[in-house]
């Protein structure tokens, strides 16, 4: 028996979510949810149909698990709650702060439903998140580091664009490897954002703009750049279309703790990423994480989760006994 | 409400176990059982009883969860089933390919008792096999690299002594790092034991052994040695006492796979852990996985389990709440 998976909003991420689905044999892309006309969506898996957005609750009974592929920003905040009444879903919200609001949301909604809301997944939050609690339950006494890149920030290149001259941009978060590695060696140092972080901007501007201007507004906006040392670099659209139009990404959660008696040794464990592509490795977790939670609700479990929550061996395709005698 | 904790064998892992539970509040020690002459074991834990072996059955109400810390060649395939019948069990098995007849004879076990049995915690098995399975789950299409080291192999050092005209040795498993950075690049080479690890043998030979006879038989071991490039020092006793003493070890799991509908993105994962002491992190491992147990156990859940089974928050001190506002 498959699980069969719906997928609402067609962007990056939702074709990273396809071809997730399409490595798995055990997953099946039942439909594709858009907010566009759906006869503007070419799919890349034969004979899927794609609907309006507004019918999908139609399809209740024909889907196992609704991913999710919207923003965090204003998509998920509504949508989550909403889909939640009447279907599995998973998400990949990811504004850290406001998780606890969401899934008090998700929550209320899925347990009168008898469904699972699984929210937050992907890798940051997510296999991120899994590195950090497994190192804090091993390591109580300790110190935590998580280093972002090298890879394209969405935000921070959005950030750029909004300012006046910018045609377009690409922003990437790059980890200072001095940092990480006294990290490594189990230092344990203080290190400030700037420390840790250096910021690369590449940058098309209108012709005639004033590069002083965009560089000096972007090396000193508030939050995305002034705390950290940032490069700006001014090419044309060609070259940024034909040299940074990947969305890599990666980085590390690094723990350093000491155990012993006289805390007399020093331990360190280290979860490390290195993306091609962003958009397909999150998608890749969220289409293991809708196995999962077709297999929890088949159990009888409701309510709001997180991969924090999630055995394991149900994220796999493959049975225990086999996990048991050939993973372990 | 504390997770009471006993330990069975006090050896370096149970020593490493007393270690950790120390590091944590919500974890206490109770007691310590040991085939030896209770008379001679000196605790660091101030309080705690130690009782012979035999007696703890009747202590079986005290506690709520038996840590086994026996070996994996002749203790543990008889104390886990033996003690799976009175007790929630946690045990570190590590003989991977007797790992199924293990969990059935504790499965059985358990189940008639309505307890838990935990097998093969530590770091690998244990925290290696979660990073396997989560990087299957999400990469299924790519390829494993099981790196180990720098560190001492007890299996080796013990093959070692065996030699006539040993007193005795420490040998260090080590990775080769040309071949860790070519998994780590996604290159997915294929790796003879040979090209993946090292092995370095400090050996004290008794006086007039004949030293070139002890590296020969050492590099012509069957197994242990002939498919590896090893050196052989000869030292002193000393010597041994004042470079060797430690237990350091640690190792990397990575996977490299593809991603996207033509596999065009390289994706990899990698987990790590640099240790200086394998004795008292496994142990940590461990104190970690009582908690676990527990909580399970009083859930209603009974049988063997392993590591893979258990939700990342229930190894943690931390309630879910904190853990979704803070970790995720």
């Amino acid at each position: 028996m498959k699980t069969r998976i719906a997928i609402l909003g067609y962007g990056n991420l939702g074709k990273g979510v396809e071809a997730a689905i399409a490595q798995n044999d055990d997953l099946e892309l039942v439909a594709v949810f858009t907010r566009r006309d759906p006869s503007t969506l070419k799919l890349h898996t034969p004979g899927v149909p794609v609907y309006p957005a507004e019918q999908a609750i139609r399809m209740k009974d024909a889907v196992d698990v609704l991913l999710l592929c919207g923003g965090s920003a204003t998509d998920l905040p509504v949508q989550t709650p909403a889909y939640a009444a009447h279907f599995n879903v998973v998400d990949s919200f990811d504004t850290h702060k406001k998780i606890p609001e969401h899934f008090a949301a998700a929550d209320a909604a899925a347990r009168a439903a008898g469904k699972i809301s699984l929210i937050s997944c992907g890798w940051d939050p997510g296999l991120f998140s899994l590195a950090r609690v497994y190192a804090n339950a091993v390591l109580p006494q300790g110190k935590d580091e998580t280093f972002w890149g090298r890879g394209v920030s969405q935000g921070h290149s959005d950030a750029i664009r909004r300012i006046e001259g910018v045609l377009d941009a690409r922003q990437y978060t790059v980890p200072i490897e001095a940092a990480v590695e006294a990290v490594r060696r189990g230092e344990q140092p203080v290190l400030t954002a700037r420390d840790k972080h250096l910021r690369e901007c590449w940058v098309v501007a209108a012709e005639g703009a004033d590069k002083a201007r965009i560089e000096r507004e972007i090396k000193t906006m508030p939050y995305y750049f002034d705390e950290y040392d940032t490069t700006v670099h001014f090419i044309s659209a060609e070259e940024l279309a034909r040299d940074h139009a990947g969305l890599p990404h990666g980085g590390s959660v690094l723990r350093g703790g000491v155990t012993g008696f006289d805390r007399e040794h020093r331990q360190s464990i280290e979860f490390r990423l290195k993306l091609d592509s962003n958009p397909e490795f999150t998608g890749s977790v969220l289409a293991a994480c809708a196995r999962a939670v077709h297999r929890m609700n088949r159990e009888g479990m409701t309510g709001c989760k997180t991969i924090l929550d999630i055995p394991p061996a149900y994220l796999s395709a493959i049975p225990d006994e086999e996990l048991r005698a050939h993973f372990l």
